[in-house]
């Protein structure tokens, strides 16, 4: 859990801030498991993006409860807490999954709707979007802080390659905020609710006018072993950006949440490296003293260097 | 809820009463909702047929839960309880479920395996059960209650006729009872856990031997909508004696943990009826005065009388 | 299954027509289940709204693959072609809904971004959607004919209410027209895909720009209980226009491939009325004669309303 | 593909074979890709233990329907069968799943009751399994062959030690033989379905008293990411042996359907090995010619051992 990472109510306005006050005001006693850590943060806004938000609104379960699910215990589950330790890291180094879904957890996550399409596709999670059926949507729009501004990928189809600067960085900025600004006015002109009533479309044919770094916003609640599987593929180097700040606050909450489980999940899930068939049979001739070439490896040109920048080692000439 | 379905240590031993009131013992202060009606039977058995028994591990959520997603509130997403009702009661009948997907309870059960096989068909759950490869199963089977021993139906080929007595019913009896015993001892003497340790079986080959009236345990958790999805299908007059009865406390439980959804669940969803196009049709021309017959009713003679039984009315001439 | 409702090849540009005419000509012989009325139309796709399609990709089981997996049977399944159609209908008016699972259905869909964040929402599908960080979007909107320019509905929070006319429809096109078009230009503008290559935004960036009227594409892939329940909420009249017209001609292609189990559907799921406790004791009260009213009736003012005109019949005074 | 893993008829009754030889007799023309090795086999069973079996009854795309989803395309979607190929690899390489959910199969599975508790927990597939309910199962069981009848193995409390042998062997499959035998004929007898008709007990209760080896069928359909799923947890050595031999028998039969796929599954998948980050530190540190230890590698002394196993490599000093 990094000391940067902090809850900041002044990223809502005084009215929601009195009512998340006015709920962490209410406390009940509970004979549920209680993490202090979450009770610490719990209800306030980690700030994410520009006008982003990650907020923790409940959770089931700690450390504990996937320890005694595992052993289908009566009571808390556990023996000595090093046993404890011991069991999690078997489960989670031997993928025994089952027991990690007995823990949950409820976030209110404010996000661009170009972030929730992407979001959306974890299909084994519980949301409840804000509907633009229903009620008109905020004026409020990403635009990426300057450093983030990057140009496209030359050799990555998908990726980011350098920075955009000056004059370039000014007008790609301009565009990204002179569109946003003029469709949202459209959106609401056509609704009515500027100061000409006149039009009064279907909240439901206006929004089509929004554009895609409008925010949105949502309940998404899943499971510990679900949030694990989207934060390492989320909160990994090759996710977008714009996702990845999403999953690494979301890291950093699972840590004050499981510190257990979150120190077991980051030595074998996270950190690790995955060799393919061929990339372990080099590997272990490499180790046997072998000078292995890529001629000789089995490997394609691309995977061998992909392994040799994944061990962080020098490729062999 | 009914006053009849109460908790009752006494279907534990001991040792596990005395792990399940130690864990009651320790309470801490939350900001999550809380239930006083669920803290008060948190962990404690309600017996279920002979030997088993439904248990609340823990749960996530109130009716207020509901609301507060449904809105996509910064609080607690109440206004009067009069308009929360109102909403509960409106999601409920136009069947939007997202919002009761925000609940989650979970679930300690013991339960004869022929009834987890039918239990588990419901996907849309975690479980966590009780593994006969690494543990040795107990001596314990379901041997139904004299009035639950009924002949096949004879016009149902899945349902249930009359009950057997005298001496066909001593003679079933007697076959359960003797057959689990002797392929339980049997088990026991292939693990070599009897006074004979010779054979030493692995266990995940000896629980082949065991009966499937022998009892097993699982967690079982899943989020309210799912769980009233299986209360509906398995609360239901048609849903085998030996799971029904798992269904309805686990229905008393629901009335505990979330009374005003469990009280619009039982107007919109257990309590009604599903007209098809044709039945629609009859019930219509039926209320504007028409006298239909079965032959002019576009209904099939069982689903005619279907109509009629589900109507509680006597069939027209 | 309606004449209107036809593939029209014309409706993709000429490369993409000489692709699925090339596909249609490559044909093979198998053992497995062919539908002759999904055969025909196979690939070809159907228009919907003014630049999207719904085409059939790739389809398993026909009406009989239901009645195989029902009886898990070793041949075919089908006994006589009567009782074949019996057994359906039973399965549907009962939710017996695991033999519906059995057949899959491959739709390649082109749709407005804003219809696809509805659709997602149905998690139980397989989906693989063109990808704005791999490629670029085209140029295409979905601009409402005037018929649909709905204003938003004075009673109902989330409908339309009357069509927009004159001036104000003309204003309503011109600003959707306007503003898709602006935000397309400067979105290829800055990815440098237009005369001026200087900017060569990440195409992951440069998508944030677009309205959520732009049209995207899927593979999306389901089964049949799944697309059943998909058709009973989007196929519905409260569904929204730009969803139900996806869905209406889904329905029609359904009927091709599974002509019972289209007719079961119709009758025992879209086509119903489901009763509440309370509304089905009214039913039976007028029924036998009793002239019942509102206030005594258990339900609200509006469900009272909603209850006749579900019926079709005028309210009792 | 195995040459030893062949399809035979004779392990079904001749009623049965005749079946399923009149509907392989039944073929069609189609415009779906068609794989001729499936076609082959497609319908007839292929023996797994002493009397279960696997049979393709249906599937849906084959390596080229990943690659058209891949590219969302309008054609097959394939460009050159090597760039084909090359595509497979990447997305299996790096985990892009979806579009191996756009192929899909179908078996008809018999197996024992114990072993399909086991594969019912993989989730996210569709089962029909026969009904104890409607019908009467079968006098049919597995009793493992002498080689497989394994004591339970000292260092790990859920595998397999030394095989038993002479008089233990003989006692293990006495016990196992007989009470099956027993409690079947007890079934039979108390449905009254041998020479004694008088207790005609309901079959949903008769049922208990049947033993855990008695087979059942189903059938069983999934996606092709799904059955990779299954196939590494199930085709692996740590698995019990009883599932085991399903799943490599179900391997085989994914090399006829999906050739490319297969080759890339068995390299990126099943071959491989998943380095934990400390352990990813000790290979990197010795292949730049440190000698490390166990003390300081960050390892427990149980993970060092595994680690230089699952090399394949003498543990160091």
């Amino acid at each position: 859990m990094s000391d940067a990472v902090q809850p900041d109510p002044s990223r809502l306005d005084p009215t929601m801030q009195a009512e998340i006050e006015a709920l962490r005001a209410q406390t009940g006693e509970t004979r549920r498991a209680t993490v202090a850590a979450m009770e610490d943060i719990l209800h306030r806004p980690f700030p994410v993006l520009d006008h982003g938000f990650v907020r923790v609104v409940d959770y089931m379960g700690d450390d504990g409860a996937v320890v005694q699910a595992a052993r289908v215990s009566y009571g808390r589950g556990t023996k000595q807490v090093r046993e404890d330790r011991g069991l999690i890291r078997y489960l989670m180094r031997h993928r025994h999954t089952t027991p990690f879904e007995m823990c949950e957890i409820k976030f209110h996550v404010k996000l661009p709707i170009f972030v929730a399409r992407q979001w959306i596709r974890h299909r084994t999670a519980n949301v409840n979007e804000y509907s633009a059926r229903y009620s008109v949507m905020d004026r409020e729009f990403y635009i990426p802080a300057p450093e983030h501004l990057a140009a496209q990928s030359s050799d990555n189809r998908q990726g980011r390659g350098t920075v955009l600067e000056g004059a370039e960085a000014a007008e790609v900025l301009d565009i990204l905020r002179g569109d946003a600004v003029r469709c949202h006015a459209n959106y609401e002109h056509m609704l009515g609710t500027d100061d000409d009533a006149r039009l009064g479309l279907a909240r439901e044919l206006a929004r089509m006018n929004l554009t895609l770094n409008t925010y949105t916003q949502w309940y998404w609640k899943t499971d510990l072993h679900n949030l694990m599987h989207f934060l390492s593929l989320r909160a990994d180097s090759h996710a977008q950006f714009e996702i990845r700040v999403y999953a690494e606050v979301m890291l950093d909450l699972m840590a004050r949440w499981v510190p257990v489980i979150h120190e077991a999940f980051r030595d074998y899930r996270m950190g690790g490296l995955h060799l393919s068939r061929p990339a372990l049979s080099v590997v272990r001739r490499a180790l046997a003293g072998e000078a292995v070439t890529q001629a000789d490896s089995g490997l394609s040109p691309r995977e061998w260097r992909e392994l040799w920048a994944a061990l962080d080692l020098p490729m062999p000439e």
